[in-house]
């Protein structure tokens, strides 16, 4: 309709932009919204997902972009830096679709395992399992069979520490973002939690009410619980009780033996456990203290 | 607290038969299905639902029938009470459908009342609530518009004693088989507690992880919980410890307030509640150490 | 059927802000959140909950923003209709919380009636129902409790023009933003489904699979199904056709007779209905064609 | 620590007794469950787990009761045979636990199959994977990872015939008591589908609406529907209209492209269809008509 011919392309715009997500967090305040997407527009982006959740209790305000751009990743980085300062933002920048450098650790349970490289081979989970530590062998078969290195870590009292070494050398050794325990049945040391804080993953059982001895399936029935559930977080040196990320349910009866109770749990645990490890991955899951925000 | 049905007229075999519901429990051993199925047998009876099961880990077994006869309650019972002398069993003999003379205990919140009202009016919920008691007036307006009478029982430090005489007292008068505390914020005292024990449904939030506290609801928030619950049982001293009849969830997420939570609770409530209420009116909820057996 | 909320009275700054809720289409592309943000910012807006959704089938963009802010509305208004003009948006501005003007439409039963009183009175729902309308007179009684004008409107085919003009009327007369039709069982004709376009919601049972007949549960019933469901949607002309706002399900077994499965039938119609209201009331459901977009 | 010597194994009461599965249905009438139980009695049965149901739309009555005894099979059905001469009984007798041999069909999708594997290798599913067939190659090294003989069977238009040839084959070489179509594309024929009538489980999407067509996630997201659901059924000529065993749903959104409902659906899929095969291989499901009873 207009005789104004297209300026010419500059040459790498014709290549198909780079689809970025952008994750950040600050102190609650007017402009945020208008200085990022500012930003993001002046370097051609077109925002195709977008969710801000402004926290009255903390005072923080979190942000989830999706963007295509065919700005370079130091373009973006430098102007976000800018936007930063002013705003005292935390906040990280990746490709969508990127799969996380992941390591699995591992005891005898083969539930959660078996899910997650299932998820990854087959369902388009972004993480790549670069690697399975078992304190126990016996879940080497399967590691071999999604081709992913096993790494036999045996764990007493006298090797805790040489085990806690062993398992940091292999998360730098192998550049590993993301630490999933998958029904691992070893307490991290308390300076190893701190020292990979927002990067670990752990499944634990839950129930209404709680049990916290060593047979909660057995402390369950006993109860007569209706409901037996599972909690995805974050590991803070307190074990179980760092950042939720997702929790679910499955319904029992008084019929259920320990063993039934045991098994519908293992089937709440991988899933719950997915859905964290996906969130995550697909950066969804943002710190608010010791809450999460989860924009899913 | 004791409530014989009205015996239906002796009547010729022409007339249909009553529907009658037996619930039993006893040590388990062999013969116990044989023996009350001769019974049943011999009094003409059609079984048309039943429901047993052995728990191991108790010995103990449970029986629900429903059968169709033309035996009278008279000759029924006598047959029953040979069979039951036999099997050291408790058991207990009512019509399907008869309402089960019902007293709901309230304070301020509305949902519970509402609900069980609702049903028994228009769901065919098998309670006849023939008194509502609040700690507080406020929902006598409620009770006024179903028709039901509104008890206001105001509790105090001073006047704990003398209320729950009264309570007693109209559990006597008016030959009250189920009390419901729905949302009643008082506690029982012990006393009452054992004097009326298996015939008092409570219902109370419930999380994963417990909160103890005064507002468990601003606590979940603060720690994040993904769900949040509900938990009906019946009442024994220890308040929130009886055997449980029914759970139930609802998911939330960190856009929720302390003021949403609290709405999504009293959703989960109610239903966990009039669940409870139904199964117990029905006689399919049985007793089995502090934990229950629910034949649903 | 308009609605014009009485606009805030201007206030100093020193005031509390009012806290709007802007809610908006247009065709994606890139600056939307930008001048849209920019605009919020330049009236000294504080964003605090905004969700942007950008569907790559239909190429059209949604946002839902809170924002606090001392402009008016005339201000606002103003603003807005610059920036929907460069973008032909289509918006909407209102303020969080104000109650929509809502006319009930019922028949004979109860269930979504009781519960949309309820939660107006009790839970905050942000509904101002202005009026019930039955084409029986059997729920006058419930809306009495509840101060709410009945019309009893009868419906024949003799009558149904008559008694669509009779709505129109109501509609025009108490200012009605919203119609709910709380298992209303009659058909509205095409033209009026068209006049009243997004402001109709209507629930119904659905089934997998589906069955259209006259007796929908019995045809579940015989069919065997595990799961029964509701649909909440918006009417069109085609009656069950209309965008789903909101559906849900309930797990029933093979014990469960017609009757049974009715009653459960009508828990899960009315809590689907309660949701699908309450995000229509609360500006997070956004039509897509012939899809909704909800920010819940 | 005993001097006692070990009684001679002959000594049959000695041993511990057999756990039987007995199913059963037949016209109701009166005095089946006092035959049966009789039945047992006379054998030294102790009943450790049982339920009934008559179903009064078509008048048949169903059973099954596990029991320990000490008789062997050739006395048990001998007694059994007489009591369902009497009533015109179906039944079947199995020994508790035992794996159920079975066939699994499947074509590109892994998603169920390594659900089914999984769960026969690690919890407990009572079944004997005794062959995989595919008429695409991709799964057999799923297959080979368990230990699982895979069969190559591509079918045709052309080859159809003798595919199913191939099939009928493995089913009574392999002594096969059940097919699990594991989300196989092809559909059998009536013949077939008649001749293994009660003994092929399938599992199919199902929505709300539902969708015939061939792209079903396709449809439903053009819809905009809220859940995605899986119904597991026995397989009959008409192929997704068979007696339904399982339904399952899942929540989705708007913001959930084609590919997130596939991968979603294969979740509610893969449990929808072991949760069937289980309660078939564990015999709680009996077939009612076109209809299921599931004592689960």
């Amino acid at each position: 309709m207009t005789t104004q011919p297209t300026p010419p392309p500059a040459a790498p715009a014709t290549a198909p932009p780079t689809e970025w997500v952008l994750t950040l967090s600050c102190p609650d305040r007017p402009g945020i919204v208008h200085a990022v997407s500012g930003m993001l527009a002046q370097h051609d982006g077109n925002i195709t997902e977008s969710q801000q959740f402004g926290d009255p209790s903390s005072g923080l305000f979190f942000m989830r972009v999706q963007v295509q751009s065919h700005a370079s990743r130091e373009e973006l980085e430098s102007a976000l830096a800018a936007v930063a300062g002013r705003f005292e933002m935390s906040w990280r920048l990746d490709v969508v679709g990127r799969p996380v450098r992941t390591l699995v650790m591992v005891s005898r349970a083969a539930h959660c395992l078996v899910d997650l490289l299932y998820r990854e081979r087959d369902q388009g989970l972004p993480i790549d399992v670069v690697g399975v530590v078992g304190n126990h062998p016996d879940l080497a078969d399967i590691a071999d069979f999604y081709g992913k290195p096993f790494h036999h870590v045996p764990v007493t009292a006298a090797t805790k520490t040489e085990a806690e070494d062993r398992l940091r050398a292999l998360v730098t050794e192998l550049d590993v973002e993301l630490v999933v325990l998958a029904r691992y049945m070893q307490i991290l040391s308390d300076e190893l939690c701190r020292d990979l804080a927002g990067q670990v993953i752990n499944i634990h059982h839950s129930f209404l009410p709680s049990f916290k001895g060593a047979r909660p399936y057995a402390q369950a029935h006993d109860r007569g619980v209706k409901l037996i559930g599972a909690t995805s977080h974050y590991v803070t040196g307190d074990l179980d009780e760092g950042p939720i990320i997702e929790q679910d349910v499955e319904r029992v009866d008084h019929s259920r033996a320990v063993r039934d109770l045991v098994a519908l749990g293992e089937d709440v645990e991988r899933r719950t456990l997915a859905r964290a490890v996906r969130w995550h991955a697909e950066h969804r899951v943002l710190l608010n203290g010791h809450r999460t925000v989860v924009f899913h």
